[in-house]
């Protein structure tokens, strides 16, 4: 059994482990920290665990937490999350961090996306972008997972099999994507009560979202070459989900079948990315509650461009299950433990 | 293993049977079958079930269908089970019918609420009214199962721990259901085209909904005495979930402690039901995706009424979760294999 | 013109009542203010007022703001109303209180219900309640009007024709209502944040809702005799809307059609109240952003009940709308002046 | 008063001309047609208008509706519209056409597009595409107005600025619309049946969508030079509004503030335009139930693109409101007459 300790638990992402941990068969979940709700039973914060799980929120130093786990999932904000790595790590713990504190590998771009000098750049080194179809080698024996944002799960999958195929002008990647109200967080705002968000579609961020250094390190690792992207994510009336549109020059007109072998091939031994056929494009519900990213591809004959859409459960394959994922991978196990079931639908 | 077949699967209870069943360690799904979708593969009807398995719906005779099975789900329209029920029986296959046709005993009162006479009336006599909590020990032999309506399930679970009691006035229950739109099943219809259901809520059928004889029925046995109820179903925007909000006049004035802990010792063995603590109001949300049933209690000390309320998910405890529970039953298996996953939530 | 002013304008219903003013052809909105947002222009709180107004947001104490304007309403919380409706009505300035603090009569029963002493209990015996069809010729000459709850507004209205008619019993009487969650106003709140919401719904303070007062207060003068009721509010997820399912029991059991009869009689000369025909129940759907009453009817003769059910926008015939109907009705307008719009549907 | 006709007035369109014109001052509803509900009264279809207006759907050939009526509405499907077109004209009627029959200049493009050989191309050369804002003098005199459609709505007003201006490169337009369900007409099918919808977003059509034609066209015209784009509508789970976020590569790089200022002055003397100032941005919500198209725009200089983003009402902007705008400018009437409003909000 691996024992677990979830560090910041009572936001969605947290709630999310829970859910999936609950269920895992290698997995006991020891610990459960949460400064705010210290002291409150679980079922407290999350109804829909009840009777399930019978463990209190504690508030621990990272020395108390230390004691009775193996691996910690770090379900902390941005740049809270740099303050425990360091000292989990020091106790020869291994961690899955959910925030963005180590996914950057530059210290300057993190400091000039999060506006913050980053407190441990040399941990950044070793940290292993938990993309785990994409790294699952340095996965394996990673000390330091920085788990992928969501949005940047959806986008980078779906251009991965593009970035080194010579098919695209990588300079024309434009991303439109949709999500759902959870990745927000459980924070209150204005913006996500429920009559002001019910009705309505909106974009936000057009130019300035904190998932771009992310992407574009990693899509340019790929390409070996240096990306840049526009992005525009907006926000849709659901509470799960996300849908990403991606719109590409193609350097050379194949048609949309041989596009669609062309990611068949490259995700062939993939149980969790899953690739349409012709004519067929994905649905956030269709992966709503599960693991599994979809793919769908067209090519525009009329203005020489791929279209490529990707749809994954933002909570699931866009955070707290990819992070089981990789400790699937980091212990060994079969890496769909857990995480095997199909989406809810309807 | 246990083959099962599911007998018109290409519809929401047909759909969430797949769901559960294709985690679940001790069952084989051997055969679907589908008029309709006959040599169609189960994704492109359901996509969210891509590569999760692969088989085609088939259209099979009874007989045909028998030979690779043990257990039948039917999933067909109200009236339609029961043209294939005696013939499954015959050759020695177990039933469970989510259909309403084999759950009321009286052929005179199914005829009066279906307007047909029913086809195999002499079966009647040892069909098991399906609901897991309160008939374990007839499910565990039945051949022939009578999955309940989803509302009844919401409904009689509320009730049961009352109709013994002496503690309410039987001729005074009035219950208000709320359910999501998946509960009108996957026919098309205006009233369930999203842009006219989106806005609104609304009731229906006040006075002539069909589980009231199956409600009517069971909480009369629980009673050993003939209750009547109104019962008014109500559509509410969302996929799944229904919340039931029982008011019934109290014989005797007892507090909402004393109320739920009644409640707490009628259900304390059981895995799916849940008592909430004083304050605590069931949230549909809590259980979806579930197969539990959240029961909350408060007394109404100025008006001499005791009020409950319940949650299930109407898809899962409220239909396919329950045959699978009663599956279970009848293999003697533990209860809750592969239906311990809580909700999903957010 | 009328000149008004809007205190408090920030939340839901000052949005509403400007919405509607906006376009009425007798009003001047001359004032409108806003401790929070003093100094800010509305259309930066309300985007969807761009253009259509350019006013700010300003703090005045009562005796500035009565400068410019003949009517006020305000859109104040609970127990602030009260502070400002003295000095309001000393400066001769007429009142439309969308607060509870003049709806309850007895000062005794608002301390039981809203735990605090009124602060100008001498007022109460003047104020109207100012349930427009029930109470207009009041209304005509009021100085202050208490603009009813959004719940009692669809609860009144239903049972009205019922309370002197001598068909049912007093003491019988049941509501079940479902919310739009817009009637919980603007304030953050977790429940109401949209993941929390969406996929859901809840009863909430099934014995204690603060309507229950002004409620049986109305019932009371209607039927000549103390009237007491069970409510259970609920939470569903859309923005807009309260549908209400009355049951009581019949003392004499009349059928569908005589009972809606007697309903068309009551209501023969209103143009907002709409009874539906035989078959027909109402659909919040169906007067979202209209000041409609939309009532359905039918007999429950299995159990010698009545099932009444009644639809509003909770913003507009449950506050702003019937404000504005009472503004009209005060300065003898033509009664649904600004107010005749149908329904936005879909 | 202008006597107006709506032909095929059981959808969508037609139900909002109705809720338009029956508060419209200078209109009188005289007849409305539909085959299927011909001898229904409107408010069984829609009962919504109940008591708002008695008018029974008629089946009438064109020459039985000319006699009572100066204009036409014209909800009918796209190819079924141009049966009915050239009759009006010749009884001399005006007719504004919310089918897509009369907006492609070209009868072969037009028979690309939609599989069906023109009937009476030799109108195309008289119809006027009826973008009020653009083509406000030719609409004054149009006998044939062909109303455009909802996505090209939102699209053309956002581009038309741009179209002369020099500072984008003509042949990178991209445009990524987001549409609530109503868009997709009241007919029923398995993909907006609600418990599909709810949940998901997806997008359809990637490189095929009908309005594309009349987009290519239209911004052809403005740029006098030829365009091509690429369009991908999705469709999100609500009832109204659309959101089209466009990309476009800048040839030189002006700051936000200065694109600001060109739509600003473009659209200057523009009562439903409304340009937000920096920093903001549309949100569907805030034009829901109103005839406005909010308009926001950011530079992103990294990348040297323009994003432009632009959200309407479907319904109202998209389809009946600005055939209301285009009447009121064939009869010199206010433009804004009738569609004042500001959104429904929340």
């Amino acid at each position: 059994m691996i024992h677990v300790g979830i560090v910041g638990g009572s936001g969605y992402t947290g709630s999310e482990l829970l859910r999936i941990l609950i269920a895992h068969p290698k997995v006991k979940i020891s610990v459960i920290t949460s400064e705010r709700f210290s002291g409150t039973n679980i079922s407290e914060i999350f109804p829909s665990l009840k009777d399930l799980i019978n463990i209190e929120f504690k508030k621990l130093s990272p020395e108390e937490m230390s004691k009775d786990c193996d691996l910690f999932f770090l379900a902390l904000p941005h740049k809270v999350a740099m303050s425990f790595v360091p000292l989990l790590l020091k106790n020869k713990k291994r961690v899955i961090d959910l925030s963005a504190d180590y996914r950057i590998k530059d210290k300057d771009i993190y400091k000039r996306w999060y506006f913050e000098v980053h407190k441990s750049p040399e941990l950044l080194k070793n940290s292993v972008y938990g993309l785990s179809e994409l790294n699952r080698e340095k996965i394996k024996n990673a000390r330091l997972v920085a788990n992928p944002g969501c949005y940047s799960t959806s986008i980078i999958l779906a251009l991965a099999p593009m970035m080194k195929s010579g098919l695209i002008d990588l300079d024309s990647i434009i991303i439109d994507s949709k999500s759902g109200i959870s990745g927000a967080g459980r924070k209150l705002d204005l913006s996500f009560h429920f009559p002001e968000a019910y009705n309505g579609v909106r974009g936000y961020k057009p130019t300035g979202h904190r998932h771009i250094p992310e992407i574009e390190q990693e899509l340019s690792l790929l390409a070996d070459s240096s990306v840049k992207i526009s992005f525009v994510p907006h926000i849709v009336p659901m509470s799960r989900g996300i849908l990403s549109t991606i719109y590409v020059r193609a350097n050379e007109l194949i048609d949309t079948n041989e596009l669609i072998d062309i990611y068949k091939k490259y995700y062939q031994n993939e149980f969790f990315v899953r690739i349409l056929e012709k004519g067929k494009l994905p649905d956030t519900h269709h992966v709503i509650g599960s693991n599994f990213c979809d793919i769908g591809l067209e090519v525009d004959t009329r203005n020489n461009r791929f279209i490529i859409l990707s749809a994954i459960d933002n909570l699931v394959k866009g955070a707290s299950g990819q992070a089981v994922q990789n400790m699937n991978i980091m212990y060994n196990l079969k890496e769909n433990i857990g995480l095997e079931n199909p989406a809810i639908f309807p």
